[in-house]
Parts: C-alpha cells; structure tokens; sequence
C-alpha cells in the first residue's frame, strides 16, 4: 500500500494544490439537496483541485442511523488518487484505541486520522502502528480555548511546543503530522521550526477568521510544502442555489491558486 | 427531566452501590453469543447492583454498520432509573463540539458523556450547555502514558490538577464530573481535594492493575459517596461458558461488596 505522505505529495503535485476541502455538512447550511448527493457534487466539481479531503466524523454521527453509510459512500466517491483524512480526534487507551484505530483505518479507510495527545504516547501508538496511515496530532488547535491549556507554560516552554517536539520523538515510522490552526501564526510558525518535515493539517482559515497568507508562510516546509490548508464553509456553502457544486468549485479554485501565490512567495 | 446527580445519587443509594458496569463488548472475549444478547444478559444480570453502566464507543463502532444499532437497543435495554454515561472522550470545536454534544445526549440519550479537555473552555461549553446531562472531563486518565503530558509541571502544579482546578472554575451549572485512573491513587487524592463534591469517574480497576481500596478511600466525597467505580472486563468476561450473566453478577455483587466496605472504612 502506498504510504500516506507519498499519497500526499503525488495527489499535491498532480493538482498543484495544497487545499483540503473539510466535507462537514451541515444541514442547517446546506442547498435543497440530499446529503450524499451534496458531497458527491461538491467531490466531483472539485476532485482536481484539492490535495486531500477531510471528513469530520461529528457531522456524520450527527445524521443518526444512516450516517455511517453516507459517510462510507462519501469516502468510495473520492477518487482513489487522493488522500482522505477522517477527522475525528480521538483519543482512548489500550483496547479502545485499538478499536478507534481499526475504525478510522480498517473499516472507513481513511488514509489519515486526526487524535489528540491529552492521553499521551500509549493512546497514540495503536494509530501509529499503521504505518502507512497518517496520524495527526492536535498541536495547536484554532479555537479560542487553545489557550486554556495548550499555552501553559511548562518549564517555559508552552504544552502545544511540548507535544511539538513529543511527535518528533514518536515519529519513529515517519507518518506523524501535527494539527495547527491558522488562527495563531506566530505558534504555527514555532511548530514548523521545530517540526521542519512534517506535514501540518491547518484548518481556521475563513469561517473561523484565519489568515491565509500567514498560515501558508509559515505553514510551508522548505521546498513550499506540507502545509495542508483546510476550508470546510467557505467552500461547501458557498450558494445554496442549484449552482452550489460550480460556485463551491469557484471558491475552491480561487483559494488553491491564492495558496500558491503564497507559497511562491514564502519561498 | 431529572438532572444527572440526581439520578445517580438515587440509583446508588437504591442499589446501595458505587460499581459502574462498562459494557464494551470485545468479540474476541466474549462467551459465543449475540452481542446485544450479551449486553441485555449482563444488564439483567446486574441491574439491581451498580449505580450506572457506561458503554464506550469505540467497541460499538468497531462492530461497524450494525453497532449503532446495537448500542441505540443497549441503551433502551438499561432500566430507565440506573444512569448511563456514554464513554466518548470526545473533543473538538465550535459547530462540531455541538453536534458531538447532540449525538451523545440528543440522538443516544446518554444522561452522561466523558470529553476530553485539551481544546479548552469553549470545546466543553456545548456540552455542559445541556445543564441536566453529567459532564466528566478526563483529568487523570489510568494509562502509562498519562505521564507524558498530564503530569508535566505547570507553575509548579501538574497539568491534571490545572484541569481539575479550571473544571471546578467552569462548574457554573454543577454538572461537571471528572475521570481520574485508579491506578495512580495518589493523584485521586490530589483531586479529590481539589474538588470535595464533584463525581469523580475511577477506571483502572482489575485488568488495569488499580487497587480497589485507594481508589475508594481517596475517591469517596465527605459522606463516602460520589465515587463512580468502573469495571468492565472482570465483570463481563467472567466466564465464557452459558453461565456468564451469573458468573457476572457473582463478581459484581462481590466488588459492589468490596466497595462497601472500603467505604465504610473511609469514613
């Protein structure tokens, strides 16, 4: 199988893009349409655009008894080049990490995961056992709460640098990434110091008042990369007409070529 | 509606018990039956002894599409007075904090639901916004690695205790409760006094290696009560012949016993 981060890069280089499109729908936001039809559309209109999908697994569970099947059928419809992320940020010991594990990777597929580090390194190491799955790893999140414990300052040095550098050390099988919001571009710029080669995930652009410019310049690794930049509303709602899926795909190439004027720049 | 402390308060005082039943059924474990057989027979089997029962998700969706379906039967199984907390450790942020929110107290109606605090405040906040619903935030998880981060020194003080200090601060709606392992008792005590009321949710009995008479000692409130003591495989997995329920029940009259008297003593 092929490892996530070449998975990555080959769908990042085919498209020329750094964009990941967050596929949350909600359907207080949503255009007159079925749920599956939706995502479907949104995929088909921007699957050459986008450097990855993410998936929030709250948005499906939330759907009740069928959502489970819309989100398998979501993942089935993404073309196989390009690499999923289910974002579900789990996190649990022992058996029950085991079980989070072999959901994400084994039943759903995804190609990548999201969890969070609060239970240390023994919670993470059943994800991190598929080798050829990308674990990400909340750093520094985007919300306004991040600074009620991941800036703590432990002998400081702030938590969110502490996990930073934790993921370094773990990162034994080279398939660790970290979770940065955009929000906080002084903080990004700290991880990416101290994480030069790992891909980061960095949603808060848009909806939750990130920059891009800053996100992608300092999000980027030395050769442009590895700075996943993820829209979720911005894109999926951007009409609730009939010509959601073109104006979804409007936006989403406007931001993917943003993201490369950026990119060329951070250079 | 009855508000979680409420209901929990009366189902131990009725069943004069502190043992809660973790029903995480494991394939690989369990005697050849029906999952939800299972579960159904173990809930018949122990109903009149625990003073809650929490199913944790991950064995439910590692079960794939049907698992759902079999914790929604699960949970209706349960006798409506006996308290249910689903073990979730969710977190995230923002709109999908709140639709995590409704899935565990909307969708499943769990009365109570374990989140994780590395996002902050405003990650919590949806939750404990449904003011009758328990709200356990992890604090000091059970596992080894609970050493890598929640032990690190902030100030001087252990990031656990900053937590259980901050769940204190947010317990406007008194619905807040906290997970702390039994296999680091003195930290149970730490937190304890911390927070002289709040429930305090103890894993790590059993397979997990925790001591029940610590775990009881330093977990029980001023009246020997608001100690939630879990078991789940020495429980469940009792016997893998026809008589499990039985073999169940037998072992948990005994810890329910057990709990008692180390109560009792504690006092």
């Amino acid at each position: 199988m092929m490892r996530f981060i070449d998975k990555l890069l080959s769908a990042s280089r085919k498209n020329n893009s750094w964009l990941c499109i967050g596929l949350d729908p909600d359907p207080q936001l949503m255009p007159e349409v079925d749920i599956l039809q939706f995502n479907n559309a949104i995929i088909e209109a921007t699957s050459d655009l986008v450097c990855a999908y993410k998936p929030n697994l709250a948005f499906y569970e939330a759907l009740g008894a069928e959502g489970l099947t819309i989100l398998e059928k979501t993942i089935k419809h993404i073309p196989s080049d390009i690499p999923t992320i289910g974002d579900a940020k789990r996190g649990d010991i022992d058996n029950t990490a085991k079980a989070y594990a072999k959901v994400l990777f084994s039943i759903l597929g995804f190609d990548a995961a999201t969890v969070n580090p609060y239970l240390g390194f023994d919670s993470l190491e059943p994800f991190l056992n598929y080798k050829d799955k990308g674990v990400f790893i909340l750093c520094r999140t985007s919300n306004k709460g991040a600074l009620d414990f991941q800036s703590l300052l432990v002998d400081g040095i702030p938590l969110y640098e502490v996990v930073a550098k934790k993921a370094q050390e773990w990162n034994a099988y080279g398939n660790i990434g970290l979770v940065v919001g955009a929000t906080y571009p002084e903080e990004l710029k700290r991880v990416r110091f101290i994480c030069p080669d790992m891909p980061l995930l960095i949603p808060g652009i848009g909806a939750q008042g990130g920059e891009l410019a800053s996100a992608v310049g300092y999000g980027v690794d030395s050769r442009g990369e590895m700075a996943i930049i993820n829209v979720s509303r911005q894109i999926l709602y951007a009409s609730r007409e009939k010509d959601f899926a073109q104006a979804a795909r409007n936006v989403a190439e406007k931001m993917r070529n943003q993201i490369n004027d950026h990119r060329r720049k951070a250079r």
